[in-house]
């Protein structure tokens, strides 16, 4: 199907639903099964989402008495924001091969589903969503506008990243007209840090090598520390970046030694630098603006060896 | 003037134009200047902004011949975002009592203008002007466009703070329309840190410490480390708010003795703590969620005084 009108009559001809997350839930994912979910239940329909075992504890209070942990043979299997279903959750992989509609925005979507919703130029599957709740002539509750909101500042980093278009910050509008208390989401999804990953950073800052005057960062991180610290995968998470967010760095590398004797490469590098050639050259490979590369030795080797790379780039030595 | 038909009458009505900012410019009153200055020369005006010597580097590029710094003593007088005459800046005082047109979003606004523009539901400056800049029936170009963007986003942290309502989303929905190209500049203003801030902030870690299995966070920055660490206003700005942004944390101080013999308190409260009433008992005083005081002594002292106080709230401590 290609308009979310031809969703919205295929929903209204069914009346049991069994929503589906993707693994290691984010909150487009989850934010869609709410809003889907609550807004079916608005029409009079019986609608659960299958209790991923992964949602994010902030998360659970916003889906109390939406959830369920059976297969529901009888209801009719709807997907959200899962582009294959190599993505299905823990614990449901016996909902291979059952799902009736997948509402989705990534363009990799294997269409696994008998039928598929999708528009890639959606930043978030929110964006896509709220056009089929508006479809169905949902009445928006604050719940479900906050939901919504949920999937798509989660999808554009708070409306930072390059995919947020005008249809974005017009979905966002919507979702404050009707009535969506953003400000508390905002303090949570965007501002708080564990102090896990503050201290992360912090040590990281302390570790943090400087060349080119300041144009490269490059950060050793040994496992040690990371379990010393006792921070998680989620603290973790998107900290390859972190060289990049310092003032007039222009390359930046986290190497770390998770696995003994080998050291992975993280490079991130701005407009005009090929972090995927630098780590070409280590047997590694990615996009222009973020690669790796993992290579045997010590993390003073692995510094050595990517110094030496970066030192053949003139185009950052002048 | 009530509405921004009748702003844009108005200047319809004149030809030269000298724009001012505030003191110490930030985003808002920039962005505001820019597209002004561009939206009227569109129209075949004769605009200039005023050349405040505070202006970021980071925005001087987009105000490439657009600045002046004679006083022009036949134009127009236009202040953008400037609640009041005690807000003009360096070097501008002499324009006190000249401006003839004031366009603004300060409730505080004391109408030092011959002419006011105010509208205090708008969360930055540029959602107004934006309004006048289609009053005005201006052809919207992406330079306009991403300087309108540039004050929205500032005056609401990137759409984080509880200013953001559904017509700011709205307004940056219509920058991106008319080719505002935000991810260079969401990055600029929202992702990049100096390496005096990222510093200074892995530092307060290391000397943060927490309390009641933290919920209380307690920093103290001595005088000394922010000299030695060579930080300068801009990194200190807003670090009262770091501690608050520790997971968990419901109430964050900073304390600092910039004056020697003397200890300054900021105090930072979640929901339901009254910061006004902790620096309150310290002489002190403010808002709910913000409040400062300042006691003599060391900082070990004032550290030791805020705990005895925070001890008393029986709600923290249970």
């Amino acid at each position: 199907m290609k308009r979310p009108e031809e969703a919205a009559q295929w929903l209204k001809a069914r009346d049991h639903f069994l929503i589906l997350t993707h693994v290691r839930p984010d909150g487009d994912t989850t934010g869609c099964a709410i809003a889907l979910c609550l807004g079916l239940r608005s029409l009079g329909k019986d609608a659960w989402i299958w209790e991923n075992p992964q949602f994010s504890p902030r998360f659970l209070p916003r889906m109390e008495g939406l959830l369920r942990r059976d297969t529901a043979e009888n209801a009719t299997i709807v997907a959200v924001d899962m582009a294959t279903e190599s993505l299905l959750p823990k614990g449901g992989e016996d909902f291979a091969g059952r799902f009736q509609l997948c509402i989705d925005h990534h363009p990799s979507n294997t269409f696994y589903a008998a039928d598929t919703l999708l528009d890639a130029s959606c930043a978030g599957c929110g964006e896509l969503l709220y056009q089929v709740l508006t479809a169905l002539e949902v009445e928006v509750t604050p719940a479900m506008a906050e939901a919504i909101y949920i999937a798509i500042s989660t999808d554009t980093g708070c409306f930072r990243f390059s995919n947020t278009s005008a249809q974005t910050f017009a979905t966002a509008a919507a979702c404050v007209g009707h009535g969506a208390d953003i400000a508390p989401i905002n303090r949570q999804l965007f501002e708080i840090k564990t102090r896990g990953r503050l201290e992360l950073e912090s040590r990281m800052m302390a570790e943090m090598d400087f060349y080119c005057g300041g144009a490269v960062a490059i950060c050793c991180l040994p496992q040690k520390l990371v379990e010393q610290l006792g921070v998680t995968e989620d603290d973790l998470d998107s900290i390859s970046g972190f060289p990049r967010t310092i003032e007039g760095v222009l390359v930046g590398a986290v190497l770390r030694d998770s696995e003994p004797g080998r050291v992975k490469f993280s490079v991130r590098t701005a407009a005009g630098f090929n972090a995927s050639a630098y780590c070409g050259a280590l047997g590694g490979g990615g996009h222009a603006a973020a690669a790796g590369a993992a290579i045997d030795g010590t993390l003073e080797e692995g510094k050595a060896r990517l110094l030496e790379i970066l030192r053949r780039d003139k185009s950052l030595w002048k």
